[in-house]
């Protein structure tokens, strides 16, 4: 793990992208594999049991499969021939009919949907905080600035309101993308579904039960775009955080001093400054917000799939993944950590107020609090999605 | 309009995002935002038909309302004041509680709303085509072709089922991002509501009406991931048909053959080499489909914004979407332009693919063309969408 | 021209990328590959005059000679059709062995010559204003800021030195980017200079004299990476000012008061509150810096460009420089009207700076400021370009 | 490491850019801070000696550090707490006036120098095959192709020669923009060179020694443009290697057949196909020039450097750099193993030129073959250089 990165992203998101755990997941494809062609009557119950109880990653040589596998295009070729030499007897019946990119796409797939769920928990504790703020702080009153001028009244809950309604909005969004582009991945060779007799559908619908993922209309070696909405999804949550965390900056500036991130041991001190209290979380939650376009824009250029599989997009799609849910990862893990304890100087806010004319807070306001709140009751209740 | 810019675009995308249809766009908003007014009883009911009836930008010289608008920092500035010493009597009416963003914003969602209408057609005559396409060669042997090399037998059919799908996939994501996206923005100077009294409800959903928008939970000032989430599925569809121009462009190779696009006077000519037959539409595709992805960077990274209104970002995004909108025009154009007269040379298809050995086609080749098709029927009927 | 496009550029720079300067720049190529025919013996003095004396774009009806384009792929057919319509006897001599790519990428060098220079024309401007702020301010103590946080004291001069060092290091960037990236385009069809006969050196020299432009090693036809690090030069450029901008916008916020930039009538307006005064040139370098790296991205992308000439990628080119021109000479404009009257308040900056403990400035900043003022007028001298 | 970022990337590059030597080369900065401090009489030497003798890393606990760093907000608050506790007594003397972004930064620029070195040695590798093969190949007729269509004779000695200049065009402007960008970093908290007493210059030169670094005008906590340039110009060359990739790719397929990548044991299989023969190498060129895009528009994008120091920018470029370094070590191994044993199959290249009517090849294909051997024997011998 490169140091920055790891220092920029969650432990929990490392793990589930960490070379054993890419392994791994595309070993459980494997797996499902063998079993799904049991199920379809295309090899023997017991030698997809055997099969399946082979694919543990636990160990295999990381470094010499990959080395391996830079060689061949794909590490499905190194890996393959591992799982066959694990099996020698059974070494007929794996990989059946799968191409390299069934098996990288799908385990692909399943990390997503352990990363996804990391994130949507990440955003989750940032919304809960975000709605705390919003309702303790509803009428703390404050400076509304735009352009980064002095504007009009708000109240810091407004803000913290405006937080949340992101939030959620990030959180369905991704839910929606993930739900839409999860699925299995399995079209052979060329996406003709070879090899696969005459009970095709018995044979997909079982391997996709065996991973609990849904099947698609047909294979998507190219078609790429639900994916890439899911990173753009996931993009935009991590954007929020940014944004919050740039709000954040700003209020900590000494001139300002409205709020302060939540002080911990050794949390962000000076090298050459002792005094200095830094606003760490806000800084991470924008680096990373700076991160996800680059991300985003290599994922779309990647869409460019000739034929029936590309020569190179589909592959830098693959190097791309994981850097941005690392990426994601930290950003969205500083503003879960800012928000819950983010100490709020209600008396700096009024003071900074002062230095406009007093007007009245809009009666606008708590009506926009109170529908923020409504909003994110029902996301919590799921009642907006029962009916989606 | 820039030479360039004008050629990668389609004429009714231009109309739609011309100077003056922009302001235009500003003066519907105007004009509804006078009528809600009257609605909510903070003006006369007379005030805001003759307000309304002033909305009609024939008459502004443009290039002076531009710089005024860049010296001012937003074209609001100068379009209320020209707005205001067209109805001297109403001017106290005129741009009611609203901040420059309201109306910017709400324009750019009026002209959204057109422009993706536009771009829905376009895509609509391609996923038709493709479905023919699928339909007349479903049986069409040809090569199966993966990283560029000779893979497994295929049929055409089945390369444009994929087509299909994936344009059918792309009509759906920017069906549904834009549901979500293009919505009223109106919150005043700070996003507080201020100068709308005790009847907010009433005028949001009058101003909501008089537009046909939809009035979203709050203000949006500085939520713009629905909208960047819009630009991605755009971003996808033509990523879509650059997909679809490559696949042309490969096919239409000297040495390959297998497909021709429809020709026409004047098309695909060289201004070297008058014997050439150049693949005009497949280039416009993919050169619109390598534009897109710096964009959404763009519109990714003006997320961050600042408090309550930013100080840049959302001005970068005000220029990027008509530039993005029109690039889009011109990928699709290209495509629903290219597929439906496409020439296809099955004798060269089979020549190639006797280039492997003789293999029989998959028995899957039929089953996902047929997938492909129902699953387009089903969105063609709206089956899908009623249980979304 | 868009409208947010032309408010976010310079008319300078719009005139230079209008469709009619850039027919125009195309067919000054057209003008001097005629004469340089000419000189070569590959066609009659007196042809070549009267073709260059046709070479007039004012007559040109644009809309129709772009549809045509459209059509044919390249606005160059129907651009050559027009040139040697105006000069029937004289056809057969018109566009004499060049290929299309040869007249737009030559043309669109001489556009981009007269470009860099108005943007270096202000890049000047905004040095100058820069390099008198850091000696009048020298010794103006105020607040160092890091992560947006009190550090120690610096000087007002000292912040300015360093925008003075950025704005010469780009200028110097640009100009040594510019001398490689700006020279002849000329190869035909397949870059195989087909059509010369024997004098081809000759030919090739007095075309390049007849622009003013240096003769490559080669034709470039698929060799962008000298344009696209002159656009990372300019881009970094448009950087600096977007730095400059941000500290601008940051030091005039309402509670640290401590610049304003220069009162123009009409200038920094609110269209809802009358008394805001908006730092309307700092958020317009802003959003030009945050729109510039999509378009390095694009260009970036765009040098995938297969065999002898490229089949979208260069298109893609096409389009992506005028815009990314505008954007930068908008850019740039904000920031060489922002320094020159930038407005400082010494006494806020003394305010800020006591929120800190007394510290003596230190005795490196007089230091820092004098090299980097005598490192702007070594540039200005022309002293380190001597020695490069 | 990342599994797929692993198969993506030299090992050289991968150790050069390992966790622990980043904490060397910060290490490394640390002790020779501690003896310019000591030239400079800041600190005695003996005590500079026993801190270099500690700056080791082999005894870090990277994951403990790295812990601590993300607390912190940056990784040197840690390993400077390490270092004093590794030399108690001299503990007032370490980290002597540097702020993190000091060693961070200069510890960067000694990774970087170590990694354009690695670059550099690929590309010069890929040049002398490129020339090489123009020099055989200089008279091997082949069909000159412009947007995928058959245009004009040319010689694949002139395709060689065309991508050898590419890659000196690429040496020389990583050579150009890496002295310029490699150079020292301090400026100590603000940017004010405090602690340094009335010895500054002998300080700064003694550091610069010590590291054999090029001493700048100032600090360059907030210019970054000279990074952003040597990226985009690292960026280019991996975008040639990409268009040579391309033109394997092309060459390679079934139907065209004119080049063979170098055949290896182990290399270019399929997962699901014997048969087959990848162009593994030209695809992962590809796949690199596809993900660099992205991470220019990051660095980019992080130029928006507030006040003195910035908060997120910075701090998103620390974390691209290593990436975008593997990255391209990734894709100039491909093509500096491609082009040395790339097999050359004339016959076909003499069949695909049959399909246009026969035409004499142009007399100016050798003379650019010529020019561009004689402008790498230039480039080798070090001419150029010495008149810049």
């Amino acid at each position: 793990m490169l140091l920055a990165e790891q220092m920029a992203s969650s432990a929990a998101m490392r793990e589930v992208f960490s070379a054993r755990q890419s392994l791994q997941a595309m070993l459980d494809v494997e797996a499902a594999l063998a079993q799904a062609g049991a199920a379809a009557g295309l090899l023997p119950e017991a030698a997809a049991q055997r099969i399946a109880l082979a694919c543990r990653a636990e160990t295999i040589d990381i470094d010499r499969l990959a080395d391996a596998g830079t060689l061949a295009g794909t590490i499905v070729v190194p890996l393959v021939n591992w799982l066959k030499q694990a099996v020698p007897a059974d070494a007929p019946y794996v990989h059946l009919g799968g191409t390299s990119q069934d098996i990288i796409d799908t385990g692909l797939v399943l990390q997503l949907r352990a990363g996804v769920k990391l994130l949507q928990e990440q955003l989750a504790t940032a919304a809960a905080a975000a709605a705390d703020l919003a309702q303790r702080h509803a009428a703390t009153p404050m400076l509304g600035r735009t352009l980064l001028q002095a504007a009009l009244p708000t109240t810091f809950g407004l803000k913290a309101a405006n937080w949340l309604l992101a939030l959620d909005d990030s959180r369905q969004a991704i839910r929606h993308a993930a739900a839409e582009a999860l699925c299995l991945q399995y079209g052979g060779a060329a996406g003709t579904l070879d090899a696969l007799g005459d009970n095709i559908e018995g044979f997909l619908s079982a391997f996709g039960e065996a991973l609990a993922l849904p099947v698609p209309v047909g294979p998507w070696h190219t078609r790429r775009a639900p994916l890439a909405r899911l990173a753009a999804a996931i993009a935009g949550a991590v954007a929020v955080t940014g944004k919050i965390g740039t709000d954040i900056v700003l209020m900590m500036q000494r001139e300002i001093g409205e709020v302060l991130e939540p002080a911990a041991p050794g949390r962000g001190g000076s090298s050459a400054m002792a005094h200095k209290r830094n606003p760490t979380l806000g800084i991470a939650a924008r680096a990373a917000a700076q991160r996800m376009p680059g991300f985003i824009a290599t994922l779309l250029s990647a869409q460019d799939q000739a034929h029936e599989r590309a020569a190179g997009s589909w592959q830098a799609e693959a190097v791309t993944w994981p850097a941005l849910m690392l990426c994601a990862s930290g950003g969205l893990a500083a503003i879960a950590e800012a928000l819950p304890g983010l100490e709020v100087n209600a008396e700096a806010m009024k003071e900074n107020l002062a230095r406009i004319e007093a007007k009245a807070p809009s009666l606008g306001i708590a009506m926009l609090i109170a529908r923020a709140l409504q909003h994110h009751r029902n996301i919590e209740a799921g009642l907006l999605d029962d009916h989606r």
